[in-house]
Order: structure tokens, then C-alpha cells, then sequence
């Protein structure tokens, strides 16, 4: 029940993209990566830039990077300018710290993966990644 | 019609999971590029290695590329190594030049994207992405 | 008990290490890396040249990479070398194909990471990484 | 004596694991890294997020990049930020600057290596980067 299966991605991506539609979000990218930054499943919407991929995975890896979330992280990035360019350099450039990329974890805590989302504002891909976790039976947390 | 929708991305890959699952192949990593490259959809069934994504895209980049497919430049590169190996480092390691890359034409033959499939054997691969074009409407050529 | 902590990454390092004493190996350097391909634990011996973090790592990535042995990869290098060169290029250049990389299996068969030694033959190597993993009551297979 | 052996690393890791556990610090990641730069030991402590090798790494290697500290290279970066990035650029993105890595000294002065530790606050890190590099007989000054 607690795995993060292809199934529970994709009913993630699934429940991000109907409160999109519904609350009138901008296509969005998104991207629903493993516990070790692996790519597991993405959806890119009609009329979405091409770089959605790389920006949404880049949100998921950055809360993955840190054990928090990529709104964390951008706090962490404006504060602290030269640690996040650091952390962007050793992790060969694949962090985006802005809000939208989200822990998914068990009821125990335990992280199993990290959603990533981009299209509309930060504060809004952020809202449907936790809302598509929860819905998947997950617990997020920003 | 002949556009390369995400709803059709997902026919492509539902096909080719169910070609794989009919005819019991390994789990399936899946790769949907648009005709620029870029990732449109991916998924990847449970129990397949983490670098799938990386692996099903480099097959569509690498068709997309040389605007052939992934085996024909699987030829090529046996061919000509050195052609492959200046290809592959002016993409910036992006392309796999083993079968499983199949282009997405419309009828009229334009390129409207790649599909690209890593999992079982290249061939079966190439099967599945074969499967999943023409099912939602395309033109496989290999 | 199933879990691949550090205790145990270390138990792995520490018995590959005394096979090698035993066996009079040539000074080894030992990378654990969990499933995802990330460096749990990593040990060299003095003595030993100072890329084996990189090598041994890039042999454990490897059988990560494809599910299998870095022994297994090395053969498919050999008869597909352009499949091997592609599959380097995606990884960022992660990936040593040589025998010493062997996957850390619990008894259902599920992957918890991989150890890649280098240092003495890559026979010997991989005969250390089996020892190891096994002592710590994981299965190993190449 | 003086020597930065495999055990000498072990030692310092083991002592700066210790004074965590005791001040309660958030598990961490402990590089070891020789003169050159290269890595000698690295333990990453359950529960940490996968990319502490890299920023465990990323600060011993700041250190030994600048001849000083991690906590002096995060100073330079913030004065010159221009400097810094060209000194990660030159590294090939393998700088962290950010307190944590910390040379290895003899009595004589002569830099042995670095240690980097990610975890707990920059500070702590530090501090038990500090206690590890005394207590195996060596010089930390940061």
C-alpha cells in the first residue's frame, strides 16, 4: 500500500491535472521522480514550453536533494546564494529551487519519492503537487 | 488529427504496455519526445532499472537526430563509429544507438516526434514502439 | 533486517576487505551505493591509485544501470559496444563494464544498491564484492 | 605518523559520528578526501538525502581548492562572487562554499587532506569536522 508504484504516479499526475483544469491552471509539466532522483513517470500538457520536463524534475530533485521541499530550497537559495550554486554544481545542474516540487512520504515519515510541477505560478503547481499526493494516499508536506 | 497530443502520447504508451504484457515482456521504460526532442510523456513499470528514462529517450533522440531510427543509426554507428561518436557528443550524450526509437509521422510523412521503448530486447522494444504509433493513428517506419 | 543500512554497507567493506587480506589482494578501493546509484559508503586501502572511488562506484552504477553484473554489461559492451557507448553517454559517464560490480539482492530478489570493487583482478574483485554482500546476509549473483 | 591513512579517515569519521550522536545532531554525511583531492572514505548515515556524498565532497574539496576552509571559501564567494564561479567552473562544479570542509594538517603544516561533512547546521558540521581531524592526531583549523 505504502510503495510508490507506476499506478500511484500516475493517479498523482491525474489528480494534479484535474484541479488544474479545474481551478483554470496553465498547462502544466509533471514530473514524479524515485527516492534516488530517478525519473518513474511525466506528463507534459498541450501547449507547455519544452523545458517543462527539466524544470519540473528539477523541482522533485531539489526537494529530494535537501530531504525538504524545493519552496525550502529557494528560501535556502535567496539567503544563502553560493551554497545553492554549490549544490546545483555537484548535482550537475539538475536542481530548480522554487516552489513546486514536493516530498511524497509515507505515513511513517519515510520519503519514497518527490513530485515536481511547472506551468502555472509556483504557488500553484505546488498546491495541485500536494494535492495529487494526498490524494494518492501519501502525506506532503512543504 | 495528426497532431502529437499528450492524450495521444499516453494512447502510445497504453498500447505498448499492453504488447508487452500480452506477450510477457521485461517491465517497459517509455518515451514520448515531440518533434523538437523534449520529453512529452514517460512512464516506467515497476521493477525496471532507474536509468530507463534516460535510456528510452536517447533511442527517440537519437531517431529524431539523424531522422531515421534508432536502429538505423545502430548501423551507422557500426559503420561509421566516429560518425556516432561526434553525433552522440554534439547532443551532449543524449542519444542510444541500439533499436527501440521509432519516428511518429503523419500520414503526409512529417515528424511529428519519437517514441522511444527500453526493457526487453531491442527488437521487442521496437515492436512495442511500432505497436503503440500506428494504434493512435501514426506511421511507424523503421 | 532487510534493509541496507550503513552497519551493513560497512559489514560488506569490512569482510570484502579481509577476503582480500587472506587472498594477499592488491589494496582495494570499495563504493556500497544504494538503489537509486548513490554512495552509501566508500572505502581505499593505501597504497591503492587515487581514481578507484570512480571506478569502483562506476562498476556498482552499472550493474544498478541495467539490472544485472558489471560482469554482464562487460560482455554486452564487448558484442555491442555502440549500446555500451550510448548507455555511458546518458549517464553522465557514470559507467565502468568490467567485472567487480554486483547487485545487493534481499531473499525476494528486490535490489537494495551494489558494490564495485577495484584493485586486484576484476575476477578477484568481483569474488570480494560476492563475499561481502553475502556475509551480510544479502544474495549476490553476476 | 603523520600519514593520512585509510585508518586514520575511519578514525576521523568515527569520532565526528560520535560527537553527532552526542549532540544530537541530524545524520550525516562524513568525506575524507586525500591531498589530491580524491576520495579516500565516505559514510553516509541513515536516513540521509542521497546527495550528502556530493556536498560532503563538494566542501573538503573547496577547502583544499583555496588551501584554507570551506567557511573562508564561502566568505570569498559572497565578496567575490565572480571568483567563485570561476573556481567551480574550473573544478568542474565540484565546489561547495559552505562551512563544513576543513584541512587536514600535520604538525608541520603540511596540507594531507580535507574532511567535508553535511548534515546538521553548517556550524556543527564543522565542528565535528574539526573534532574528527584532532582526535586522529592531526591539525584543523578553519
Amino acid at each position: 500500500m505504502t510503495e510508490l508504484t507506476l499506478a500511484k504516479a500516475n493517479a498523482i499526475i491525474d489528480t494534479a491535472f484535474a484541479l488544474g483544469a479545474e481551478q483554470k491552471f496553465k498547462p502544466l509539466g509533471i514530473a514524479v521522480l524515485d527516492a534516488g532522483g530517478h525519473l518513474l513517470a511525466f506528463q507534459r500538457q498541450d501547449g507547455s514550453p519544452f523545458i517543462r520536463a527539466e524544470v519540473a524534475s528539477g523541482k522533485a530533485y531539489g526537494a529530494l536533494a535537501v530531504g525538504s521541499s524545493s519552496r525550502a530550497l529557494g528560501v535556502a537559495a535567496v539567503e544563502r546564494p553560493h551554497f545553492f550554486q554549490g549544490l546545483s554544481a555537484v548535482s550537475g545542474g539538475k536542481i530548480v529551487p522554487v516552489p513546486g516540487g514536493v516530498l511524497i512520504r509515507n505515513k511513517n515519515g519515510d520519503v519514497l519519492g518527490a513530485v515536481g510541477i511547472s506551468g502555472d505560478t509556483s504557488d500553484n503547481d505546488e498546491l495541485a503537487a500536494m494535492a495529487g499526493i494526498e490524494s494518492a494516499g501519501f502525506v506532503a508536506k512543504v
